[in-house]
Formats: C-alpha cells, structure tokens, sequence
C-alpha cells in the first residue's frame, strides 16, 4: 500500500484514506488488471490511486474541484495520471454518463448515498463488487439497506485501528476513527 | 461523571482522563465513603477528583509540581479540596511515607510500575482495591505480571471509546485512543 | 458492580449486560438515591438489579415473561426485590400507565424504539436522563434521531471492550460485541 | 481473499486467520510473484493460502502435525499444494535449514517469538518483510522489542473488527477479538 505520508494533503479536502483501510477496500472490492473501477468522491485520491495500481482504469469524480485538483497532484506524484479519467461533478449526474464497471467505490455522498448506490449497481457488470466506506452513524444504515433494497445481503465491517507511536517510554497506542465497510457482490 | 470540558487543562500536563475511562476506573475501585484512596500520578486530577467525591480521603502525588498545580486548580473549581491531600515527589518515596488504605490508582508510572505495584499492595487494606490504566502496550504487561507476581489473578479490560460529534451531515464517530485497565482486589 | 457469572441466566433470554457496560449506563444515567428509575426491556435484569442498587425505586418492564421471571430470581439472589415493580408487557402500553420518573433506561426495543423514547421523555422529570444501549446498527441512528427530534443534543459513545482471559501462554485478549450508548438529560 | 468459511477447521487447530487480518497481513506483507515466503506457525493454513496465491513459492511449518495436515487439506482444496512445502517441526531447527527468502510471517510462537524474529531477520533478503500477529498482551511487546533490538522501527497496528450479522431486527455488530500486526522492512 502507498504509506499514508506520500499522499500531498490540504486543509479543504478530507483523507486519504488510512493505509489500513484502503488495504480493506482492495480486498473487498477484489480489483483485477481488467478491471474498470469507478471511484464515487475521490477526495484526496487515497483509494484512486491504489485502484489504479490495480485496474485496467479508473473513473474518478468529486464535486469539490478542490479535490479533483487535489486528487490529481497524487496520481503525478506517483506516476499513476495515465490510467485515470478525472471528472469533477455531482456523483449521480456523472454516473448518468457512464457506461458499465466492474467495480464501485462510494466514499463521499452528500446525501445521495441510496441513490448512488442504485444507480451504481444497475450499471455494475455481474460479479461486479460494490464497496462504501462509511464514517457516519447514518450513512452506515443507509448503505446497509440500499444494498438489501437491491436484493443482496450486504457484508459490514466495522474497523477500529489503533497505531502504535514509537516514544521513549514505550509504544503508545493512538486511536483512529472507526470506519464501516458496506459491501457485495452483483450475482 | 464531572464532564470532561469542566477540568481546567494545560498545555504540559496530560488528561485529563475521559470521562468514560473514569467512569470505568471508579467501577473497578469500587469507593465507598469510608475509603482513604491513593491516587499516583494524578496528571490533571481527573480521577483525583472523582476520588474525593466518592471516598472518606484522597492522597494524591505526581513528580510534576505542574500537575500539582492543575490538580490543585481543578479540586478548587469542584469544591473539593478539603478531603485531598496533594504531594509533590516521586511515587516511591511518597507512598514510603504513607500508611494503609483502602484503594490506590495507578496513572503515571515514569518506570517504575512493578515497584509501585508491589509496594502499593503492601499497604492496601485486606479488600482494597489496585486500579491500573495504561495507555502503553508496554505497561500494560507490566501490570499483568506484576499483579501475578503478588499471587492474584488480574482483570484486564482493553477500552476503545468511540465519541459521537453531532455534525450537519450525521453522527461522525471520532476515536479515542485505546486504554488499558488492569485491577485487582487483595484478598 | 455486580460480577457478570454472579447473575442467573437461562437460554432464552439475553444478558446480562456486561459489567463494564452496565458501568458506563450506570455512569450516564447518575442515579442517586432519590430517583425512580424505568427500566425499559429488562432482559435478565442486568440495569435493573445495578438500578436498584442506587435508585429509591425501580419500575421494570419486559414483553418477554421468561424474561421478568429471570430479573425476578435475580433480584431475588441478590435481596433486592423490595425497591423493584415488574411488569410483563408492551413497553408502550407500560409506559401510558406510569407517571413521571427520573430517569428512563432503553434496552430492548422491538421496533417501537423512536416512540418508547417521546413517551418516555414526555413523562421524564426536569433534569431527568435518558439512556439507551444499542447493539444494532439501525436502532443507533433511530435513538439519536428520537432524541434529536425531542430538541436535545445526544451524548453518543461506542463501546469496544476486550476482556483479558489469563492463559499459561500469556493474557488473550477477548472480544466483546460493541454498544453504542446514546443519551440525554432532559432541560 | 479466500472466505472463511471455505476453509476446512478441526477443532484441535486454531483458526483460519479471519479475512480481514490475512487482508492487512497480505498488505504488510507486500508479497510479489518473485517472493518467496516462510509462514511460521501456519495453524489451519490462512496464511499460508493467501501467500500462495500471491508468491513464487511458499515454505510453511508448525510444530503440530495435525495444523501440517490441515493446511495440507485447505491447500489442496483450492488447488494450491504445488507452490508450498510443508514442514513438521520445531520453528527455530527449521528455519536453521531454510536459506534466505522474502517475506516472513509469524503467527505462532509458543514461547520462542525473539529468537525466531531475530533468526528470521538475519536470512531476510534486502528489503524483505517481516509481518508478525499477536494475540496475546506479552507477545505484542516481544515483538516490538525483537524488532526494535534488530535496530528496526516496528509499524504497530491493533485492528478490532465487528462482523454485522443480518437479521430480521437489524444489522447485529458481533465482536472480533483484537489483534495486534507489527512489521517492519528489511533495510
């Protein structure tokens, strides 16, 4: 995984996402080098870049052009621009306009998490993975339900990391928020 | 529970503990109102406090006169100064010069934990009570042993709180570091 | 707090809560010896028996008739029946023909979780609280909805605990279930 | 990953590694198609299937024959016997006659875990992995410290994970038991 400190952060634009949890994510969104990923609110570009180390391409939006701009500074850090479409826009409009994928990532939602989570599952291939990181009390439900209203059984993680601070006095435990993994499969 | 934005901090001294962890260290303690309780390393007085409102008297050190001084601070604020007696110096000499008691709660440890442990249990009162919190994966071991090392079995407890910020968009969990309570009752 | 293996329980019921869980709701509800406590969906009598402990009288109530004989054997063990009502039926239905109290303890909710809340707060006492345990993601977001929708600010804190389980290998850490506690203290 | 319940348990052998962990191990772990892979301590094989899906070849032992036989078994299962060799025996005299490799990974210890970090780093290749779980409060701080005396910076993660069990009253949030992965990079 790309260590959390090589990703260029700014005050305006949350993330990226911790190591530990973009490691989760790769492993439930299972990312093949056929793949075509679609990446819902980029935010700093922590899950676009490892989707694109590990994809065929990545499609990537958020509707904050701060992060877009943000998300695009990584990708050239790590040499990454090639594989990724950049496209700043509101999540259901931009997903109008595109054909299938293979896999789908919802990060950011501004409300329309149950919408996002439809739209995306009709134009997901079959076997097509759906993947929503979730740090609000709320948005965690509403996952959960959008996936059952498409008729699967969604998987729920809930991960608490806490990392170990080298000190003189020992290795001091420094917790992190917890964040919630709604995932399934297309079948 | 005295909230957590009801103590007065300062930059140099740690704490003070979180209002759950408190909760769950005056659990473990177990203070009645004929208790005399001896608080080492008492940092900002976060359970020093809670000590004093529940116990018959509290004896209270750090080696830091600045934690000394908040401690003093917050008992002045709370209105409780009157049942504890606060001590500057390092915690092996000062629980030297102390008698018997009911309940000793081990915060800071600068090291000598093991030492503080076996010479705190050697004043505790038959049913008296050891609380040890240990934020330090280091600490935590030395508690365990030196609580085994006394002949009693210990209580270990790995606490990960959780805190709910209210925000416009939802309930976002915020982490608190995890903490570590190591207890046992002298039999 | 009472130990975990000191309460009964039998198959079909569930609880007790955990001693440490029991703490924390103790900790929020801050009942002293002149409260009337209602205890909402009392399991197997967990809060009910720590409530009892505290309060100048508990009125308990559970749909569940296994489950109000198990509380009754447990304050039964324990002596203190004396300050506990037990009531078998709907939490609603209960709730219309009790009058106010000071604080209101929410265990078990069968679906009228948001309800049991309004009803229950209309007849909550100035400065009384309100504390409700939740094991499921969905009754989380419905209890800080309920209280939100009530005009106050929710206190909300997950609770992780692992407990130590001392082995001739060494202290295995065992995981817990997480709960989440939501509260309020009526203004 | 591999599911877990497509792994064949016994109930003599811990394990499989939950996914989740054998996911954040595989990414400390950093495993290429050019690595070779010792898995000390393979218990039921989760490591061991996942290294061997990822690496060149894959050397695993244990000291308990019935953990050999079963790893055999879930290897053979998802048809990945002819990549790794299994090894009954002591984790120090077997690692004696292994020449360098990639990647290490230790999960059980039985006591020797200093010795077999320290004899394990010295056959690391540059830039090699050493990716160790623990269970156990003692073992953390053995690892840290092994690590720390090969002059190394231990990465030191605890993960608690909830599973969310779907059921007819909502989303239950069943809890994991801790684990702690420490790291480190061969430099």
């Amino acid at each position: 995984m790309i260590p959390d400190d090589e990703f260029i952060q700014t005050k305006n634009v949350p993330g990226p996402t911790k190591e530990e949890v973009r490691c989760l994510v790769m492993c439930k969104a299972n990312i093949s080098s056929q793949d075509t990923v679609v990446d819902v609110g980029c935010g700093s570009g922590g899950l676009t870049l490892e989707s694109a180390q590990r994809a065929l391409n990545v499609i990537a939006f958020d509707k904050n052009p701060e992060a877009i701009d943000l998300t695009r500074k990584n990708l050239e850090k790590h040499g990454l621009t090639s594989k990724v479409q950049l496209l700043e826009g509101d999540a259901l409009q931009v997903l109008e306009g595109i054909n299938s994928f293979d896999v789908i990532l919802v990060g950011g939602s501004s409300g329309d998490l149950p919408l996002i989570i439809k739209q995306g599952y009709e134009k997901l291939k079959e076997n097509g993975r759906i993947v929503i990181t979730s740090i609000l009390l709320e948005t965690r439900v509403e996952a959960v339900n959008a996936i059952k209203n498409i008729g699967l059984v969604p998987d729920v993680i809930e991960v608490t990391i806490a990392k170990g601070k080298i000190t003189e006095r020992g290795t001091m435990m420094m917790g992190r928020n917890p964040i919630t993994i709604i995932s399934a499969v297309k079948v």
